[in-house]
């Protein structure tokens, strides 16, 4: 064994105390975001109304490479973090492979995955602004966890309005929010118009997320000194992400590990992101040729099957358009367990450098992600989310190559959380009960219709 | 804030080599334990047909104070090990208490709670002696979760009697450790004569953990090359959960700190014991006046409302007697959501040590300690397991006591584990249904009855 341990904690004083913003290092920015109404970039004045302040100049900010964590939320940061690099010994000879295996394990923390990261950013941005309540939407339930998590702690109220087919799959999700103190509202709901209006056409709807985000906007809008938060997507969430990478990289610039390859499971892609991001922007630079790797579900290929088109952010067409790979914002994704990759575009930051050559995509289907899972999870002990288990397939996968080649390559993969709630995949696996979609190019066609004309 | 950090994490380099074992420091030792046939004192033999030899060395050993730890166990340890020292910064905060507040957080890993060291250590004294199989018993299911993490790491079978009322109350826990490839079967059940011998008296009963013990028993004797394992009261399982305070102590060392309280939940008494372990041999030995506090739950008062006697491990009254406090093993403990704390007894050396005025001991109704957890995950993150919000209750109350006198006490509390498999308690709490029963005397006087007369 080397001398290098299982798990690499940063001593506290080693923790990074800077977020990094990849744009400021990107050769070409991502295109600007629009507004839906005059077909305009965005500016400032537009998002207000909606988001904290010191959130939209994170958002728009493309020039400042590192930006300061408030110590308010380098403390939070400090009550689970930092989080463990792990060196995977035990994979590793599982698969006998001549690679080095790292996984950066974000969940070690009650809500179970990283969106804590940017809960604490954007409950204290709340706290410090005077607004008094948040309202969000949640699916799966790691955000709205996480979410009120944060604002138990900073002492904001908190609404989330979750979608109702989610809440009866994850009553626990549920209880657990409202354990820390937040509203939880099933949407739709008849505290908007916006659901009163979907209640009225279809009153047995189980709801969609595009529904609960026109709630809780409308609901952020209607009520005083209150302001909407996003856990994903949108690059202020990617910085706030960057914690996680910057964590990465100050462990493997300490023990001297440099990663050939770099794996993260995408979604609306902040994990991978934020794992990325001070890896990235050296690459652009040309000081390492590292590889990164997006692996997303064959359900919901964004990346891999979609267009570099701009598109809104939700299902309603109400947000800001960004320029993103993106199905269209009526594709409808099959119910993957992997909730938090059910989504249909790809942050905007993402979504260009996978247009400008500097990332890869791969796609799986969800029994081949489950079954790398409990490769892992025998092994490794750690029982992984199923958004997380396609980072492992995606690891494996390149673990494998190395094995055949006799490389040596070093392989980080992001581990973005724990499964605890998700035992109902699980049971579905080990029973054999889970079954694949992958959308045929009609299925696809239906949600690039969708696509605004521009 | 002073510079002692957040999280202690050792590094690996300093994590302990050694299991702390009690009784090698005692003045004066637990009185022996006693066969149930002969009423002789056990000698090694009785116990080999059902455990491990090496348990049962260990289970046995009064007189070597530190025991290494085999390297394929720290191995293990090293996957989720070291657990963290933390300071409650916020905790005190929130009470204004001028006392210092850590807590030692064993929650960390899948399994979720303490009990993984020692079923790290039972699976692989199991698999080192050739045994290819195990079978025990869960009621809440930590253990059982533990345990088949565990022996998917080491490549041991396993079987687990899961009380049917407790699967179908935590079906999750069920699925968990199915995951991980152990066999479960609910108890009773028709694969052994007394699972049989229940079903044919009482065909409709949800079973009890005194059942689930002796099917685990007679599955174990009556399958080749198989061996039963306990994840509590026993001396070996507190041995094995001395790493806990092992780790607290060299965290202490290493950063000047000096507990001058230190509290744990106490049910069978592992945790509790483990997290003493180091500290109390000194106490014995009038290096320190650290004060204990064993905390239960008022609904099954083993050290505050129990007898110090002779009795069986076991409802069905076929194990070994062991000299302990207890209800009586047909004390019938009320429906209390800490299930880990529902057990009619103590081990021996923990109510030794009590006997002899080494310990203390508080209890609290489960509203009140559910309390004393909303206090605490609203402000340190932690979403803590029902046993554990004793501990929490009790360090609490000592930190407001120090408000009181002004006393800068420094507390340390063992945070057992984490409650997400138990969201229902929570549910409960948060809805006003938490009902509490508080056994009056003459259902304590129906549980001593059970006593065996000596």
């Amino acid at each position: 064994m080397s001398s290098i341990p299982y798990r690499i904690y940063l001593q506290e004083k080693d923790m990074p105390k800077y977020w990094c913003n990849i744009r400021a290092k990107m050769k070409q920015l991502p295109d600007a975001m629009l507004h839906p109404g005059t077909m305009q970039p965005c500016v400032k004045e537009d998002l207000l109304p909606i988001f904290c302040e010191e959130l939209v100049d994170q958002e728009m900010n493309t020039t400042d490479e590192f930006i300061e964590i408030p110590e308010e939320i380098q403390n939070f940061y400090k009550m689970y973090r930092p989080s463990p690099l792990v060196r995977a010994y035990c994979l590793e000879q599982e698969l006998e492979t001549p690679a080095q295996i790292y996984y950066k394990f974000e969940g070690n923390n009650t809500s179970g995955s990283h969106k804590l990261n940017s809960a604490a950013a954007q409950a204290y941005c709340a706290k410090k602004q005077g607004v008094t309540s948040l309202t969000t939407e949640t699916g799966a339930g790691q955000w709205g966890s996480a979410l009120a998590m944060a604002c138990a702690y900073y002492g904001v109220d908190l609404s989330v309005y979750m979608v109702k087919v989610s809440s009866e799959q994850k009553p626990y999700r549920k209880i657990l929010m409202e354990t820390y103190g937040a509203k939880v509202i099933l949407s739709p709901s008849s505290t908007t118009d916006s659901g009163k209006k979907i209640l009225a056409k279809t009153p047995d709807t189980g709801g969609s997320l595009g529904c609960a985000i026109s709630e809780a906007i409308e609901a952020a809008i209607k009520t005083d000194n209150c302001k909407y938060v996003l856990g994903s997507v949108l690059n202020h969430v990617l910085l706030h992400q960057s914690i996680i990478g910057m964590e990465t990289k100050a462990a493997c610039d300490m023990y001297g590990i440099y990663p050939d390859i770099i794996v993260g499971c995408a979604g609306g892609g902040s994990n991978l992101g934020g794992l990325i991001a001070p890896f990235i922007t050296e690459k652009i630079q040309g000081k390492n040729n590292i590889e990164i790797i997006a692996v997303e579900p064959a359900s919901c290929p964004s990346f891999t099957r979609g267009k570099y088109a701009y598109d809104f952010g939700d299902t309603g067409q109400t947000t800001p358009l960004m320029k993103m790979y993106t199905l269209g914002s009526g594709f409808m994704p099959s119910p993957n367990h992997a909730g938090g990759l059910r989504y249909h575009g790809m942050n905007p930051i993402l979504s260009k450098l996978y247009h400008d050559g500097y990332l890869q995509a791969e796609s799986y289907i969800q029994n081949d992600v489950f079954q790398a899972a409990q490769t892992f999870l025998k092994c490794e002990g750690i029982l992984p989310a199923p958004e997380s288990t396609h980072a492992i397939k995606g690891a494996i996968e390149q673990a494998l190559k190395c094995k055949e080649t006799g490389e040596k390559k070093t392989i980080i993969f992001g581990l973005t959380g724990t499964g605890y709630f998700d035992m109902a995949a699980y049971n579905s696996f080990n029973s054999g009960d889970m079954t694949d979609y992958i959308p045929g190019d009609q299925d696809l066609q239906k949600g690039f219709d969708t696509l605004p004309k521009m």
